[in-house]
């Protein structure tokens, strides 16, 4: 992995992902007590980076390799980039989904045309399950974050924040960023590390799911010792990638760490002040700016607002318990 | 009005208003029966078109005229606009408000630092109380449409969006946009004969309030009825502009009309396959593409998604309502 890759595959997006906006409010900076900027990638298509990743591993395939198809497994996300990458380049995808993923996200990837199998998150391996699949039928597994091409794509969030903080005078020491197996933080940390190194760049999860926050201060992976159990349902994942990890520890500072009600509370601070919509693994890293204030280094903030696919009622909840408290 | 004073506009926006993107989902595709592309202005700053006018007209200002301070009414998003573009300027804005105005769009205006004056839709009038604290306090009155420079500052949204629609080959024959007193569509109609004179722009507003197409279709100015009843409060102004009505009847084809319903409706299609929060009035160009389908011409149809100032209340039940059912 290299920023060589990022850039090759920033060439591969153009004109296929959307280069969303950092967007800001001065209410949220009140609330956050300093200038936060917003990378709101929940504006990508399929809501969420998750396309970046998905195009450039599908983009890079050789022609004759990708024609038998792809295969992918994921809570969702990585789902929707998949199933709307491979439609858009002609080819089909086979998708293994847990059986509690969010509606929304099993009816958009189906939607998209991709097939669905679907898996018991506690007691079946999705990595065994794809692997067979995978071998019997002829179709290519592109993981959701221990693949160097998808976490080249998502570097490229990386690369179009520099240009764009440029353009506001954004002074930031910390650029936070929303994390399950890693593939963004990697990506992002290597395009950082090589642009605008001054800025440290942090992984984000919620709590009893910050395996990555506790692998960094180990040293060594850690993993979770629950499988389930956070409405950041996009981001619990058992442990770092073995590719993303070694990345993350090269390049990255100290976790942060937010609980499932201050991500509810984003949420309805995103809707109101913002206007995007945010699911609640999406919303880690701007709860960080706001909750966790204490913990990040002074100055400017850039947080990385990384999907909004969740399901209404959700979201519902969220805007009815704190609509009306900021 | 001409091109020349848009352009200026332009030129003083530069790094205060938001370059907003232009979005698109295949599943709001689907429900079109076309490609439908989305000026997400609800993305700008205050969560409006409205902030560029309100910049353009305070930077237009000799500053010794400017440091009096200004003074607007609006039901909400021309005042938030006005109080932030003020604020930035580093002078005082008052804002006449009706009592009726969302709650959200009352305290951000205030939360901007204006002093709010509030009075009532139905038996009082806001142009003259504007117009006596006007002359008594030595404001000056920055108007919500009717107003060169605010036409102007709208008009740069059709500068970007024939910049955008060339980036990603959109074809359309159509160009929808929410209108009110028609500050936004006569800035935007202007840009377009210029540069995309192919494009028909064309006003949308909410049954009972469309003055705005009755008035085309008359040649004539046409009030409305009544002066409140819609969910729409963005945009039912009693008439079209005295300015802002010989530009439209010059420059727009055709108007349409959608119910608050399918506003609603669209609200929660916006929410889920956009990831954008619309207001009422926001929503009404979008909702048109959608539910109007057979009055736009053939082709691509490029829409403004004018504004998301909602309160949490209304956007929840547009959710409960239509969230599962697009």
């Amino acid at each position: 992995m290299n920023i060589d890759m990022i850039e090759a595959a920033k060439k591969r997006l153009k004109g296929h992902a959307r280069v969303t906006p950092l967007l800001s409010s001065p209410f949220i900076d009140e609330l956050a007590g300093r200038r936060v900027f917003v990378k709101a990638e929940t504006l990508q298509h399929t809501g969420s980076f998750k396309f970046r990743g998905a195009w450039s591993a599908v983009s890079a395939m050789e022609e004759a390799t990708r024609k038998n198809g792809v295969l992918a497994f994921s809570s969702g996300n990585h789902a929707q980039g998949v199933a709307l990458a491979a439609k858009n380049h002609g080819v089909s995808a086979l998708i293994i989904m847990p059986t509690d993923a969010p509606k929304m996200k099993i009816d958009n990837t189906r939607a998209l045309g991709a097939e669905i199998v679907l898996y018991d998150r506690i007691k079946e391996s999705r990595e065994e399950i794809g692997e067979k699949i995978s071998k019997d039928r002829g179709l290519t597994l592109i993981k959701p974050y221990d693949e160097p091409q998808v976490i080249a794509g998502q570097g490229t969030v990386g690369l179009e924040i520099i240009e764009q903080a440029k353009e506001l005078d954004v002074d930031a020491k910390n650029l936070l960023v929303c994390c399950g197996g890693g593939g963004l933080t990697s990506g992002v940390a290597i395009a950082i590390a090589h642009y605008a190194p001054n800025i440290l760049v942090r992984p984000v999860e919620p709590v009893g799911f910050d395996d990555v926050t506790k692998s960094l201060a180990a040293g060594k992976i850690i993993k979770n010792k629950d499988g389930s159990g956070s409405i950041c349902d996009a981001i619990v994942t058992p442990q770092p990638g073995d590719l993303t990890f070694p990345i993350m520890k090269k390049y990255c500072s100290a976790g942060l760490v937010v609980s499932d009600e201050d991500c509810l509370k984003t949420m309805a601070i995103a809707y109101s002040r913002l206007k995007i919509v945010l699911e609640p693994g999406g919303a880690v890293a701007l709860a960080s700016a706001i909750f966790r204030k204490k913990d990040i280094d002074d100055g400017d903030v850039i947080v990385i607002a990384s999907g909004g696919n969740v399901d209404e009622g959700l979201f519902r909840s969220a805007l009815q318990k704190y609509g009306n408290s900021f």
